[in-house]
């Protein structure tokens, strides 16, 4: 048997991207790497999992290395399930997805489909880490990120992840030369701004898209990961997935209920 | 101008489900409702949004309430965003989501599109609550839920919520007189033991549907919500969307990265 830990990987651009091909060549160096990712590009799904549809999966050949892989039609949520329970004969050492295709850092944790994977992967039990570069471009150059991700995924197969938690790391679009190294951080205050780009269709009906901008509310906060990847830095913030505001419970305690 | 709070009330079983109908009839006698739901059922989609399709949305009639309805091809989240956004005039004072058919305790916060609606208007600043009745039935009783949503809604408006929360609110689905009050509560460690029941379709190719049993790991303790909600209490949970695992971070600086 294999000493070597075996690894799951999955993403949220599909099976095909680029980004994960940069990981799953980078996987097979350091473990047994099998592969279950969405057919199709499942970005801003959050942790959406398929429960009024049947989902299916392929076995499929894309690439020369020795890793397994299967193409599921589920969001990436569903692959982990999936993958946990119908196509791995025991739990992953661990879980990795990405690397994604634009940024995942600050409040956009929520809305990741590249996260919602590794959370569910640590939901589990299982220690995991979503990998995002700040470049939407589906050429994008993943080279830069080759070191820092082996290095990161032996840091957490070395030491492990604290319960309840999984690393979302994100880097900046950089060569390799320009990146001043790796940076624990807490997640930046953040929203999007959206605008609703208004048009009408050929029929006079209107319809909408959905733009936005991206409002930093913790402008030149060094502890945060908005900070760290505009000066350089690779960001790694620990998430964890119970969402309890523990700090409000007490003041809440003091409401009157009774009035009814 | 009306001195009445704005309330805008979404939802995710879809605008005509009886959940929503029950929530709508209870906010109109509080304050003035705008109502923004999805045009079909979203259940299980996580914080998903749409930014590779179009929105569309539709102002429509569906009961004789004194509310004013616009139902939205997007997911729960969109629903806030457009609302917010393009709808209305200005932010509301209050967003309430649901009332779910189904439970959104323990983990299934992460699943639920129900609080990624009430999540995505805390992100905006607003004031906001998720409701959720243990019942799946599409003809479940919202009777016993009305008394203990209206305190709850006037509690919110008179006091605001701790920044950066929202609330998680499930009712047990009992009847009036068996419930014994209302309990804050943090959320219960769980997950699920996912099954897939796997099928062949009429052509030979295998399919699966997600199933699966909810394992709580937090049994017996009385500061859960699954405690609350077995024990006949209302479970109020204030839930956060900064994910930083802010306790693990020390543990991560000692780590080694410089070994690239």
């Amino acid at each position: 048997m294999s000493k070597k830990p075996l690894i799951l990987v999955t993403n949220d651009d599909g099976i095909t991207a680029p980004g994960i091909r940069a990981l799953i060549a980078i996987m097979t160096t350091i473990g047994d790497v099998v592969v279950v990712a969405p057919d199709s590009p499942q970005s801003a799904m959050g942790h959406a999992i398929t429960i009024n549809a049947t989902l299916h999966i392929e076995k499929v050949i894309i690439d020369n290395g020795n890793q397994e892989e299967y193409s599921c039609s589920g969001t990436p949520a569903d692959c982990v399930k999936i993958g946990v329970k119908q196509i791995l004969n025991r739990p992953p050492d661990l879980c990795v997805s990405g690397i994604n295709h634009g940024s995942n850092s600050s409040i956009n944790v929520i809305y990741s489909g590249t996260m919602s994977a590794a959370i569910e992967a640590g939901i589990k039990g299982i220690p995991a880490i979503g990998f995002s570069l700040c470049d939407y471009n589906w050429n994008a150059n993943f080279e830069h990120c080759k070191s820092y991700i082996k290095t990161i995924t032996e840091n957490v197969l070395k030491h492990g992840l604290t319960e309840g938690t999984v690393l979302n790391v994100n880097f900046p679009n950089l060569t390799k030369n320009n990146i001043k190294g790796i940076k624990i951080c807490r997640q930046a205050q953040a929203n999007w701004d959206e605008e609703f780009d208004k048009r009408q269709n050929p029929y006079g009906k209107d319809y909408y898209w959905l733009t936005g901008k991206f409002v930093n509310l913790d402008q030149h906060k060094e502890d945060t990961d908005e900070w760290a990847l505009e000066n350089g830095y690779v960001s790694v913030v620990p998430v964890q997935f119970d969402l309890t505001a523990h700090h409000s419970i007490q003041e809440l305690n003091t409401w009157d209920f009774d009035k009814k």
